[in-house]
């Protein structure tokens, strides 16, 4: 079991990299919504494949709603949306299954379905089952933006090229609607050349490159949230990592906090006209797991494609020994452009979710 | 609600730091164990208060168990322990209901609860409600090692002082069982010496520290865990930030792998003997959220104590007012001694909620 | 795992029947909310022994707050009540641990646990355990009279003795106020006297007797409920089958249905006022798994006492031969009366979860 | 939210009557596993319309797996299955929007979706939405074959004609065998041919007729199963009702115990070869919510169809009055037929769901 997620709002991904298609179920949506098809199509747009730094694989990405649906409105029935596979070539993988690849899960997969399992593109465990995530997250970023909540993330880091970060206690709406949204999302479009370069380089050179996204979600309440198990970091990390490649995540100062005193890492308090407020936002919106009314901030990091060009060291699993692997066709040099959305997605769920729980708290 | 968690081990904790009692229920541990009291005892002594680095409150910590075990040995029945709260003054806490303390969850909780929290000693938010974790974890962790499971965390950083790390491939059962436990749990003794001072230093200034903790899990077979919302990383994470005052939380290369290229991020197969193991662990023993059979290893940032000496700045909510603070009372200057066996505890549970999670594989 | 429940109020109940207490944790309850604690005792002395018809075993029963509850008020916090077990005589059983009981869960713990549960008294399994459930409902009474919502329950027959049903269609607040809470909670007292004959007849012969619970909800709005597995039906029969005895259950015209046409059957809709409603309630107030603003109505059918002064025929575990028991002590005739507050109790709980979920609805 | 289930199998079901198409997602079947596509297809037809005793909708409601399984064996992915709608006529229930039919959820389901519910064909709550339960449960079935274990399920009842029941103590995988799978799945044919007259007579008459199910379960281990919340009678009951029209459940003597004394209802065990077994089942193999090794036998009643030909009185939502409605095309006078297959299915989820918490018990 695994691909289930959600308290108010559940979802229930399904799919293999070459099955017949992929989706979701999402059960929970409020009835009487009506969500923007064309917003969640560029939404979709954004996360597929295609552009010079990713890979070639054309696929239109576009869901088709088998339920859940009527004239265009959310009817409170649990929505299904499909995407097919149709540029589908098993034959690209078989060799996988016998020769597992580095940093990939076909090794693990193996042992956890005793052979069983779909390796051809990586199967269930394929980046590609992050496009059903971009359409139940979508949805529920424009339910979000109806209740003045806000959620973006752009590319903070490319190996060591670095774009701005957020201002964490300043962050705004304004600021999210003037990313730049180009291949790459960025905040200053210097670094997306940078950045671009930085990932062609690696293209030629037949390697790929990680890289950190961060993500702000503006207008939230204070409150959102609950103790302990419930927090909103827990709910973010434990959905956060459902996106592939991700090796961490931190919030408001993160990691950076080991290094500093609590004198400089508290956020005092404030008035600022008639809302509390803190100067500094190290907490990054969330104290005791709840959120205090200022941004939330968090960042996760991204590791390099594991699908290179170069030879790689393997085994053979029937012959039990050390193997050499060529991995063919063409992969996305760094996957962290299309994960932007993913994680925009991923937090919108998560957001949602929370905020159906606060109103049970008035 | 949220302070449940687990699938087939299911804990409920409860508990402010002024109430009578804190506790836990824990449901679904196998009948017929016995677990070993006196290095339960052990284990809880490691987090509990004391020493010249902590807090002067003085308690036992020493759980008992209301039900769930007759004569020593648990009947599988739910078990419930409690911890009585002998060293209580209420009276220390009152004006925080008022002035907020940065840094603590008194105003989220403030706002959740609509000012009916019990704000005394932080309630229910108190790193005090770590203790009944330990509880549950300390029994988890003696359960793992009849498995032949250990885990083992020691301070990775104090501020900038770093210990060593763990070599993340090679690290064992016999360098868990190495760990110089003192007041500060380290690989490097020398390390220890360091961060002691830094922590005095930081007492003495008023101020206080954070750190960095890593965990590492060895005898772990391969193929634990689920993929997308289940996977390994997933249930670590959700759980980790139940411990108050952790920031973030990282796998193997965690964020240095953003920096990283492919060909260096991934880790190769290769026979050990009648094994599979990586050249390597970038990976962290988790590839698409199930365990490789490698170490488990990560890494959880902690804040310095928001709790200081010096005067701050706040609000006064009743008076919609900026206000200075003043916390009165001596508080641990660095949580992440006592937070290393809270991180054990956790992953204990976690990874004895996954092995269960396994045998239903099979 | 077992003994935890709920999806916003979520509890977790523990103990043996002789353990040193037992309890429950209560988690989700809405901070500010001050419990009448004179009237949860009333509520708790319903179910309480006592009286010529019960069991000797004299308890107080009254619950003991460890938390989430400071100077009389819901903290938000968890709370934890437990009931200490004073009148325990682990002797009277250690025969059952050989000699499974006929009609008690002996046998099938003996199995589930390898030989571990603590069976003195039925262990977990025990009627006492419905204490915490009525601690922890008793509390949702409350909080659902404050939204207008009233639950009672009564004996709808005993042997072949019949109380009057409630007219499902009219049955209102007043119907519950003016139910005769005797020893024997019944509508018309009459039938009371010959139900008390029934069981003293019963005892007198060293046996006992079963019966059926007939429990109304009022004041419950339309659309409340979810379709499919988390209807109204489908959340009272999960909890209410946590009773001990309870054979089972059935909603409005219930097992008669069967005999009865669709043109029967159906309740036709009306204008009342300015309100919908139905003439008849054979749907007992749920369609489609959802409330339709009719009152609630379900009947549970209660199993004799398996404990009773007959000698038994059994096995001997240990010998693996058949063998004789005899149950010493003395033991309620008949468990119908007690169960009714229990039955209350969960209903409660399972309305105010429910009534949670529909505030999410807005 | 609604229409998910499960705990180590989790299912998800989605559509309405007239969507594109009806589903299910199946999250934790066991990789390796080859689904009988010849017999989930005739397992499919038993629940399909059709057949002089049920609805002319013609349908072939063959599912197409989209998703989890390849080259015909299970991949251990989610297994996605959907049923496409063709035989769609939205214009036949445009009425009922605003004249709710009696005994349907259209007026429930008008006021929780706040009017978007799509109404047409009832919707999420049709009974076709049975089918994806049936593909669900059907591979459940299969997988509880290899492991000895059988279900099967008949009318014990419609209207007063009654089926003979299944011996408690003594049915068997023969006496499931030997079931009379006609229109009317019987154990003694005779009462089918009685049973399908009362059917016509009511269709003739533009009336419907009720009826009982009668369950049960072989093979079953003893052990399986959970004190409290999570006990076999909680599981199946929770399950269960997820089947439109059900209004009650019993297990073993069922409501019947009401009328029995201790001495009677109590089940001695006794040794039987090897075995442990118990004379007489009253219990229905369930003691403490834990399977005793006996056959669980239990029974659920299924009301008449509401849809009738008989012109209803209902009131007109838009114009808040009362108003005749007259329900047009053919529909199946009985529905406890086809709902014979979907107890089983819903049982076999159940129990293939605990036997997985079974194996964590060892």
């Amino acid at each position: 079991m695994s691909s289930c997620w959600g308290h108010n709002v559940r979802i229930s991904v399904f799919g293999q990299s070459h099955s017949e298609a992929i989706g979701v179920v999402v059960d929970g949506l409020p009835a009487g919504f009506r969500p923007d098809m064309d917003e969640l199509g560029a939404f979709m747009a954004r996360r597929a494949p295609g552009g010079s730094l990713a890979t070639p694989r054309k696929e239109a990405d576009q869901p088709r709603f088998l339920s859940g649906i009527a004239a265009g409105v959310l009817t409170g029935a649990p929505l299904c949306a499909i995407i097919n596979n149709t540029n589908v070539r098993p034959g690209d993988y078989t060799e996988f299954k016998d020769k597992p690849r580095p940093g990939h899960a076909d090794y693990t997969a193996e042992i956890k379905y005793h052979g069983f399992q779909d390796a051809s593109g990586g199967g269930h465990f394929s980046g590609r089952l992050t496009a059903p995530l971009c359409v139940a997250g979508g949805i529920c970023l424009q339910l979000l933006r109806r209740e003045g909540i806000r959620i973006g993330a752009h590319i903070e880091r490319i190996a060591d090229i670095r774009d701005r970060r957020f201002d964490p206690a300043e962050v705004s709406e304004r600021d999210i609607d003037s990313l730049c949204r180009g291949e790459l999302t960025v905040i200053d479009s210097i670094a997306a050349e940078k950045m671009a370069d930085c990932i062609l380089q690696a293209r030629q050179e037949g390697d790929s490159v990680g890289g950190v996204i961060e993500c702000a979600v503006t207008g939230l309440p204070a409150g959102m949230g609950d103790p302990m198990f419930d927090g909103m970091e827990n709910a973010i990390a434990s959905a956060i990592f459902a996106i592939p490649a991700i090796k961490g995540i931190e919030f408001g100062s993160g990691f950076d906090c080991a290094s500093m005193r609590g004198s400089q890492h508290n956020d005092p308090f404030t008035i600022c006209g008639d809302r509390i407020v803190t100067r500094g936002n190290n907490h990054g919106g969330i104290l005791g797991g709840i959120t205090s009314g200022m941004p939330l901030v968090f960042r996760a990091a991204v590791k390099p494609t594991p699908s290179i060009a170069a030879k790689q060291n393997t085994v053979s699993l029937s012959e039990k020994k050390d193997a050499k692997l060529e991995i063919k066709g063409r992969h996305d040099p760094c996957i962290v452009p299309r994960a932007v959305p993913c994680v925009e997605a991923v937090t919108a769920l998560v957001i949602y979710d929370k905020l159906l729980d606060k109103k049970k708290d008035i």
